[in-house]
């Protein structure tokens, strides 16, 4: 469809034009759009909604501050996944029917329920405000990137969003007769709530909505989103809505609408509330649509109008939704594959879509953005980037953007940075310049060794250095470390130390302090090489050699017990770790796996106590902790097959082109970093460590295009003859058979061919 | 005191100064504060504080949109006279002993509560945000115009406020140590919550906070009042607190902090919600003030922060105190009374104080204003003025301003007259831009004729006659007479148009048809003059004459049976009349007291029934349909001693320099202008007839200084001769004995000189 429209145009402008100039240009568009592929074909964003896979189908632009997702959680024909009857994190499921509107940031893959406000809602008929009325039903919805569209039974309305970085889109084809748009800044997916809205004009409407507090670690951490948004279409009449608190006491009993709703009609001033909203009413005399435009910004309402003027000024919803599926189009193509089912491109190429929404843009248009905590407005000449879910990216999604994106990921490091200059410390879990402290360990270090160590060195490393050794030593009001006295004095946290993790925690800083380590190798400084290497292994103390297992001791050192190491498994409080048990952490160390085996009692008890994992069933693929144990196997020679045939069940068991298939969680796209590299034949096994574990490639050729800014080569080709579906036979790089199933990133990169024969 | 300091000041100045213009400055300086009174002194704040009179001893000037007033009605150790566990409509009662905080928007001496908002508090030691438990109890209170000044017994604070026209001025004397200065956004008189605040620097903070909804009449009109706080010295530390509402639902357990308070340290972004507040700490090492100023605004936070620089930049807390008392001094002296005791002197001079706070001033410095209703911002070249309170204020209040004040006469009615372009109607009782719709009637043409008629005509009073014809004649979707169509069908309302007031109303409506008859007789519309006349005598249908009292009637013409002519009085639900009961409104029709004399079967009938009201202690001196009774007698030729007795008495009962020394609501000033009409001898006895009528001036001698772009001569004398005590042998007028106890308001600006002989 795309491509005979384009080449209709192609032919219009052909016979059009006649300067060099329009010639030119028509050849670059004939170009870009008609022989490159449009790699947007194979993205279904209705992957990973369901099954809390926590996605949304809504339409962005590669990491948006914005996106226009479906709003179907609210409401109790939503039930039983409701979105405050359970702990629900997504604007949207696959499986629910009642859609009360179209909210506009969104939070894409995470485990709690945050932002997910500024819905807007077109509704015809008699004006209605209320969600649990207004909602509806409906029908024949496509999801593209960068484009979403539905029809609403209830109101015979066609819904169709775009979106720009920092501005969402949408199109109402309304039938004819009265109609309304609803801004309804009471509901949301954060369990937050108060806001402000202003209607500026006919065609505008500003304010902010409250949101934050994520995951309910920080009451504190709360801050406004502002926006702008404005109507291709001037209201008839207009008007803000706000259902007050009930008020208590003698003199409430004279207010005749306590605790109702108030409607302020055509009215011009702020109006502040938990529970408030706009309608914009038009009565068409014939079938017509309204385009809405809001901008968004984190710093204040100014730059929400600024960010929708400069990004959206002179462009109609077609034209922003043809830009945003060129600039997907533009980075899905950075990797090419060939061969495989449709089905097997699909998942993929959803996967890589997924890992280009998190982390997001945070800073506005003029380059302002909020400082972290105290929100002072700061300003950036590059790119600040937010939602930094480090515990879960920290093992592959930042190693895919270091080989794929490495501009981006030289950014997002920039970023860390700045954070660390703005608040003293690299951040944890950041989301719209918040710590959310969120999850275990000191992640940030091992993201920006990791970078470094692969040869994304434009930021300033000494910097970086110093943030690093800072967590890593400072004992006292160190938010990133807690229970680091112990660890420094022990060598690891004890159950008196903390009732929550003291196992998990210990490895979280186990690998910190390797990433430290490798840093402090590469930047020659020998002493903290060496001092750091020897803390990485200090989960060696928890090794209970009878088990085999990783085991918690007390406070005097002393094993725990009893002790069962299945307890922890699906989110079960556990003493020593954290959302999993002994058997999902015991292996995850593999920057020491040499120094496991030799514990475990040799190559022999390591392959039977990792295989042991899957056979009880203690393998969990919707978490992060053991998301590496398939490709365990590798260490051992000659047991490589087991973790070929490990990776390709499990991306047939938990990866499909359906909306139930992610495992769980997408966790801001580690688990889709996880297939694309499952799928590519190549795992980045050890965080800080530049290398990467090979198995069977799932495609016939997989072409990934190289920024010449980071890499020598342009691309890097990694083509695999015979059955997908055996193990690998001989791997050759540049021509050249290696005898060992492991590269180094810069091998990697300089290779332009790797070559996989598979023994069928 | 003022003069020994003046004097001092003026010797400094004389030995130092040697030019001539410093020479001219001095004796300025000299001649207006040396010489002439200061009339401050005699204005006690507190008169009205007690007794429900509803007023405050804030720091305010003349018509200002701000004052401070200290704030001591919440908390149960203020029961009971506690704001929200009765019907209390002022922000400070003299009774009350717990003080918590200072608020910067008040209205005084209404009935309903409203505004009371933007509350500062001065605490030490540590940080406290629970009103509960920071309020204080006080001594060594000190209330002037403009000034006010408290010591906070548990702080050891002493606090000073002052004030410009749109800015408000604190000054903390803070104990050497920890000391917070709090800025309350959730507490306030009106019932109404939502504000949003944001701290802009250790200095500043903006933000707004939501009222409106005066009476419980009109839940939609509620408005933002925007603010802009400066403190003289930066803040050590600050934050916003937030509570925020108790969620509900399976998700909200999650929420440890779930309806607790929230603390933002050192934010600088917007923070909405119902109960939210900042606090500025500092640490002293030694005794030290700090001034806060806070620039307010209808429109918007840069004119609250434009109003603040224009009218505040370079000023000290000092010099904005003696600026605020010469603007108090300079129109109190209009009036000059010499003569009486010094309480005398205080009650008229406090009763002239409240006569100049409402109507206020709700334009910012730059001319703008919200619109009525929509609160669009426009623009104005005089002053808007707001708090429109007709229903009280149209019987006395204007009729002063025209006399004493008429240059703020004429801009009252400007505003009345933009309202009614805004509005499309003329005010009834406005409030910040809102019309509240309190009471009955259609009282803003009263004042518009009446205001004419006393020769005030710089406003266009075709179109004052247009919005005057248009409420009086339009049958549909008339708000500003409700039961119109009855009224114009029958001449008078029935209890089948409304259960509430039919016989008040009707009364309301005759005297606005009286006005506009008035109006059209000076505008020569002759046909109109002869049909509102009729129009305004309708009330006589309710005449029974058989009891001598109005008396509803039913639907079908009916008397209403059975019927009590008492039930009514203490705000008693009566059927036909609204605060009152017959007898308090019978006698409601100044302009037709001839035709009631003859409808009541003579004179000597009308005056054994007027005497009835005050022998059956029907008469209620603190509510306005009875307020002229006590001159009525005059219209009785040979009766004028009762009207000179009553006025002695009413004066000597109800009015005394105490906190209780007003008979009940001020009503913007109405109660005060009737005190200094009955002291000065002369009351404006029919609303629209420019008439007086006289009783015993209760000062020896009475000069009014008359503004003369209105009035020929300079200033109007009244003198007594003979005891006050006693009644009147003789009234001369420029020394030509006159033979009645009428004069007109031409005839009495026109004097000079009034002399009036009593028979002691």
């Amino acid at each position: 469809m795309n491509r005979v429209l384009s080449n209709m145009k192609f032919s219009r402008i052909m016979n059009r034009s006649r300067t060099l100039y329009t010639l030119i240009f028509s050849m670059l568009l004939y170009s870009t759009i008609i022989f490159s592929q449009d790699y947007t074909n194979y993205v279904n964003p209705f992957i990973g909604t369901s099954n809390y896979g926590a996605t949304n189908p809504g339409a962005i632009v590669p990491r948006g501050m914005v996106s226009v997702s479906p709003f179907n959680v609210a409401g109790k024909q939503n039930l039983p996944l409701e979105k405050d009857s359970r702990w629900l994190s997504n604007p949207y499921v696959k499986e629910n029917t009642f859609l009360t509107g179209f909210s506009h940031v969104n939070l894409s893959g995470v485990g709690c329920p945050d932002l997910g406000v500024i819905l807007t809602m077109p509704i015809t008929g008699k004006l209605e405000t209320d969600f649990n009325k207004y909602g509806s039903s409906y029908k024949n919805e496509v999801a593209k990137p960068g484009f979403y569209s539905v029809e609403l039974n209830k109101y015979k309305v066609k819904v169709a969003t775009t979106a720009t970085t920092r501005v969402g889109i949408s199109k109402y084809n309304f039938p004819k007769g009265e109609s309304h748009i609803l801004l309804n800044l009471g509901l949301g997916l954060t369990n937050e709530e108060g806001a402000s809205v202003k209607i500026v004009s006919p065609n505008e409407i500003e304010g902010y909505r409250n949101v934050g507090a994520f995951c309910y670690y920080k009451p504190n951490e709360t801050y406004p989103v502002y926006f702008v948004a404005r109507f291709s279409k001037p209201a008839s009449s207009f008007g803000v809505w706000k259902k007050t608190k009930k008020q208590q006491g003698v003199e409430a009993q004279w207010m005749g609408y306590n605790g109702k709703k108030r409607f302020y009609k055509n009215y011009f001033k702020e109006v502040v509330g938990d529970s408030i909203g706009t309608y914009f009413s038009y009565n068409f005399e014939k079938p017509a649509s309204v385009e809405v435009k809001i901008g968004v910004s984190y710093v204040s309402i100014e730059n929400a109008r600024e960010n929708l003027e400069k990004e959206t000024d002179g462009l109609n919803f077609n034209s922003v939704k043809i830009k945003a599926q060129q600039e997907w189009n533009n980075l899905l193509s950075r990797i090419a594959v060939e061969g495989g089912t449709e089905d097997d491109k699909t998942i993929f190429y959803t996967a890589l879509y997924h890992t280009l929404i998190h982390p997001n843009t945070l800073n506005d248009v003029n380059g302002e953005y909020p400082k972290m905590g105290t929100r002072e407005t700061l300003k950036t000449t590059g790119t600040r980037f937010t939602v930094f879910s480090f515990w879960d990216t920290y093992r592959n999604l930042h190693q895919l953007m270091s080989l794929v994106y490495p501009e981006q990921q030289s950014n997002m490091v920039k970023s860390m940075l700045a954070i660390y200059k703005e608040s003293g410390w690299l951040p944890k879990w950041e989301l719209n310049a918040t710590e959310t402290t969120t999850m275990v360990g000191d992640p940030a270090g091992i993201v920006i060794a990791d970078t470094y160590l692969r040869g994304i060195q434009d930021f300033d490393v000494e910097l970086a250095y110093e943030a690093m050794l800072k967590s890593a030593t400072q004992i006292e009001n160190n938010p990133l470390r807690p229970g680091i006295k112990d660890y420094l004095e022990k060598g690891y946290l004890n159950t008196g130390t903390t009732k929550s993790g003291s196992v998990s925690t210990t490895q979280e800083y186990n690998i910190a302090d390797f990433a430290i380590s490798q840093l402090a190798k590469a930047l020659r400084k020998k002493t903290d090489y060496q001092k750091f290497k020897k803390r990485s292994v200090s989960y060696r103390n928890f090794l209970d050699k009878k088990i085999k297992l990783l085991r918690p001791r007390n406070a005097d050192g002393s094993w725990v017990s009893p002790f069962d190491p299945e307890r922890g498994a699906n989110f079960q409080k556990n003493l020593g770790f954290i959302e999993g048990n002994s058997w999902q952490y015991t292996f995850m160390v593999s920057h020491d796996i040499k120094g496991l085996i030799k514990m475990m009692g040799g190559k022999n008890q390591f392959i039977n106590q990792l295989e042991k994992v899957f056979k009880l069933n203690q393998f969990d693929m919707a978490n992060e902790p053991d998301i590496g144990y398939p490709f365990l196997f590798n260490y051992v020679k000659g047991e490589e097959w087991r973790s070929q045939n490990k990776v390709r069940s499990l991306v047939k068991e938990y990866f499909q082109n359906k909306s139930g298939g992610l495992p769980g969680n997408d966790d801001t796209g580690t688990m889709s970093a996880w297939l694309l590299y499952a799928m590519m034949g190549i795992y980045p096994i050890s965080p800080a460590e530049p290398i990467y574990t090979i198995t069977t490639p799932m495609f016939d050729k997989i072409t990934i295009k190289l920024n010449p800014k980071y890499y020598k080569k342009e691309k890097l080709i990694i083509t695999r003859k015979g059955s997908k579906e055996a193990n690998i036979h001989s791997i050759q790089v540049n021509g050249k058979t290696v005898n060992n199933y492991f590269i180094s990133h810069e091998k990697l990169v300089n290779a332009s061919n790797i070559k996989i024969q598979t023994k069928q």
